[in-house]
């Protein structure tokens, strides 16, 4: 009777990327699913400028060392996810994609190339201030995003 | 495996509720399931005052025939909802719940009250000025209660 679907958690360094990870094995993969688990990294953008804020020059050695470090966050976290879901059941369709911009414009997009049935995401459970500063992915993904949209707080105990 | 969870749907009249509570049932009410459907509807608050907008008296007649389309308004929601769950599975374990008051706030309230696991809500896909004036019920559950929440949009093909 389920249907096959395709479901993308968009993860990160949080622990509440991995809460909603494990919240969504846990709840939308039921046994003997079909289901295809998406795992989308975004990583932030390259550096265009050579210039800091400040403006010194960056050495092309510290914009080598800052992708060098970008890219091991990505492996990172995705070997994290993979013991999370390893855990799980190790007989799940997994697919891995790393993007790279502004967090929300990328999972976004994300979710209609990739045919995304269900987006889940973790939320950081920001104060009034932080929030409004800093603006929610979550939020803005479950407003541009056609299809369902889960969010998953971190519990309070953990 | 799987853990029992109590999984509360807001219903309202609209089409969009209701899309809601089908992808719920399709999705988090997998074969077998011992999981709980906990039906909320929310009525506006009861009319307090007498005087309406521009100082009249309303007659008691006029607030009792406003309970009365409030009343039956309920009772048709939750009709309504009982086709879309018994038409997936007479097996499931209903709940049925009407509240009163300010629909965010009564929510919120029961999904602490009633233990819920998890909050399904539709979503109006309202454009922008619209979602700033009158705000949004699923923006502020996100935020308020600590559970996951799932925000259905209805398909645009529906």
């Amino acid at each position: 009777m389920q249907q096959e679907r395709r479901i993308l958690v968009a993860v990160d360094e949080s622990q509440e990327s991995m809460h909603a990870l494990s919240w969504c094995l846990s709840n939308l993969f039921p046994q003997n699913t079909k289901n295809t688990l998406i795992l989308l990294y975004v990583k932030p953008p390259p550096v265009c400028s050579s210039y800091d804020a400040t403006g010194y020059l960056f050495g092309g050695d510290v914009i080598e060392t800052m992708e060098k470090y970008s890219r091991e966050l990505a492996n990172s976290v995705m070997a994290r996810a993979e013991t999370v879901y390893t855990d799980f059941n190790t007989n799940i369709e997994v697919e891995k994609k790393v993007g790279s911009g502004d967090a929300k414009e990328v999972i976004c997009a994300a979710v209609k190339k990739l045919g995304a049935d269900v987006l889940v995401m973790g939320s950081h459970d920001y104060g009034f201030f932080k929030r409004t500063l800093l603006g929610s992915v979550s939020d803005h993904c479950s407003k541009h995003v056609r299809c369902p949209v889960v969010v998953v707080k971190r519990p309070k105990d953990v």
